[in-house]
């Protein structure tokens, strides 16, 4: 990692710029298989399964009984593990369920607002390496529990503990398709795939290109991704053996991913670095950590103020208070995708069993974006009901503004309403 | 308009098809423009207003003497209406302050979440032949209960019904800058105009095209935008006249508005068509009317389920229902921005005064986006806390998970805590 001593803030944003990200390259591509997916649906998938992931595709769904196959081939502690995992992040998640509020703001004129949830959504889990089961927990449980009526979940990897985690909490309609394809094919539906209204979830720089160009066609996304990144803030009293465990535990996400120290201790520097040097050696992904850790940094700064607005700025997807007063600092968090506060709560907490959602902004887009919630599964419509008398409280207000925009029809549909009120009287 | 009589199912994707919106045509002409802006700052602003407006700007920030005077020249009627207009706004809007809840998913392992607002957002408020007052109310109202730190608006209209909104409401920075180069002063920032996270505000196909183009560079918008659109639910209880109003109220807006009709009876059609020939002609807009009324249907279906079910595959952005037993129907609405139930309850009450939020989304987009809301103007970051004892609860949880997803500095992040807990008891 590189060492900064107190930097002035002129160069903070150049200090803390993330790697960027140019997906126009691939766009033709992608567009391409886009295209040929709408148009030919399942023979298309099939074709660039055999073409990219040399896998000849028969069924795309997968059937009933590799849900019971997958089930009895897990471990029991894996099991309870994926079981309490899920019952934590449902009840973090059913908690963010909204009671629907009668607002009467004149009298006669009511006023509501409802979350409805989006009718089908689709879930991407990319393979690779690590089979990512708790995404599916991630996304599934909130979808579930907003209600979403149909909920497709395209994978290529068919590992047990993903089978496993899709049944357990009720998802039905697995199709073993990965990459671009499974994009496309829940953004356009095929003969065999159910074309959703917002599609979710991880994926490579192909993955995200082609969920940013469905999106320009109307599909939405759950946010843009970008290399995932944590910043941990430390002092005296942080255990430099538990941050070297933490900014380790993101850095073997990627060799692009992002990590970053912040401390006002010359010593925590030292003390972290021979840490991370320690555990490094340990582990099976040590290759991509350092990769990770070389474009990383460690910055000295000259108090907690500075600290704070440094990491404000950098707005990172997960920040770790080490420090002492944590709850404090918390307060003074305004840009960040989600806080970990104190000695004892690692990142990999969130990242599986606390109940937070793990699906969060990269990238600085915590500046204006929030991490997938409940709220990511449903739309809040708004409903009014005015009375005649509510009309007549607040018709005069409407047609005063109607008038001065020059809108004389919007006028008019209160004009016509007031005189019928008026002529039945 | 058009009257289509019990068109089958198969055909409603067709019937129902808004018109393309293709601005590729558009990006690179857009695109050169922000460029600009982006390296030239205030001078390139002040170029394409003299091309573009045929204005020469001297000072881009409205000053504040203006604000006093636009406030003397504004009638006292229009002044009481838009003060009522805002603070039935302000109260519904007011009403979505969420309570942060702590939630202690396992012994020692608490989670929440916490409304932060997004500290600088941009208002965009175009000019044209109506000044958009209200849309700064829509606007600026929930960026200012949310307590944005950063509230900058840009419009070339300097109509005294803006500059008196503005102040109202508390907005001090507005600066008198339209189109494309509006949506890059905010996005990148000049020398005057501050640099914002999120951009907010209607358009015409510039600005929407510079506002998807800024997004993609990493700035946040309030959503995808098309042109505005009614649909309107009648049975043999509506009036046909207020029907007209509000179809007309829509139409009004643009030549590409969309007006929709669907109703169980034959004779609603034949009235409401009689009713609108008449209102048309008195109207000052009836050019523009006429014209978005020809792109216009009126369908005539068996039933109520039909309709519903029709309309939610609609996903209209407003949804009028002048029937029977509003409240059962608006039940099963799944798909549409915001529901105007009853008789009395015009759509222009919710475009001006009712305290709903007029910023909703268009094309389509309500089967997966909400209108703009308090919501729009945070972002909601999650915070959790694990005491020692909570870690022991919950750690072996998160070892197993990690480990069967291959990533074993994630797991360690736990280990070495709990490993430490172990050693010091």
């Amino acid at each position: 990692m590189q060492t900064i001593r107190f930097p002035d803030k002129t160069t903070w944003n150049t200090l803390l710029q993330r790697p960027v990200m140019d997906t126009s390259t691939l766009e033709q591509k992608v567009n391409n298989i886009l295209q040929d997916v709408r148009c030919n649906g399942d023979e298309a998938i099939r074709k660039y399964a055999a073409e990219f992931d040399k896998v000849m595709l028969t069924d795309l769904q997968v059937p009933a009984a590799a849900f019971a196959e997958a089930e009895a081939t897990l471990e029991p502690a894996l099991k309870a593990a994926i079981q309490q995992a899920a019952k934590n992040i449902e009840t973090f998640h059913r908690a963010q369920q909204e009671k629907v509020q009668m607002i009467e703001t004149m009298p006669g004129v009511q006023c509501w607002r409802k979350p409805v949830a989006i009718q089908k959504v689709g879930l991407y889990i990319p393979g690779g390496s690590a089979p990512l089961f708790s995404t599916i927990l991630m996304l599934g449980i909130p979808a579930m529990i907003a209600g979403c009526k149909e909920i497709v979940l395209c994978t290529p990897s068919l590992h047990p503990a993903i089978l496993y985690t899709a049944q357990l909490i009720g998802i039905e309609k697995v199709f073993t398709i990965g990459g671009v394809q499974a994009i496309a094919a829940m953004a356009f539906g095929t003969e065999t795939v159910p074309q959703v209204y917002k599609i979710f979830g991880p994926g490579n720089q192909y993955v995200t290109c082609a969920k940013q160009l469905v999106n320009k066609s109307g599909v939405a996304i759950d946010m843009p991704a970008g290399p995932s990144e944590v910043a941990v803030l430390a002092d005296d009293t942080c255990v430099p053996d538990f941050v070297a465990a933490d900014l380790l535990s993101q850095a073997e996400h990627g060799p692009d991913s992002q990590v970053v120290l912040v401390t006002t201790s010359e010593k925590v520097i030292t003390d972290v670095e021979n840490a991370l040097n320690a555990q490094l050696d340990k582990l099976p992904r040590k290759g991509i950590a350092t990769a990770a850790l070389e474009n990383s940094k460690m910055i000295l700064v000259k108090d907690m103020q500075t600290a704070i607005d440094m990491l404000n700025a950098y707005a990172p997807e997960h920040l770790i208070l080490a420090c002492k007063g944590a709850e404090n600092l918390a307060d003074k968090v305004t840009d960040a995708g989600s806080v970990f506060m104190g000695n004892y709560t690692p990142e990999s907490a969130g990242d599986y069993a606390s109940g937070t959602n793990h699906t969060l902004p990269t990238n600085g887009y915590a500046r204006a974006y929030s991490g997938v919630s409940l709220d990511s599964f449903v739309k809040k419509i708004t409903f009014q009901q005015i009375t005649p008398q509510g009309l007549q409280n607040i018709g005069a207000t409407i047609e005063a503004m109607a008038a001065a925009e020059g809108l004389e029809a919007h006028k008019n549909a209160v004009t016509v309403r007031l005189q019928a009120i008026s002529a039945n009287k």
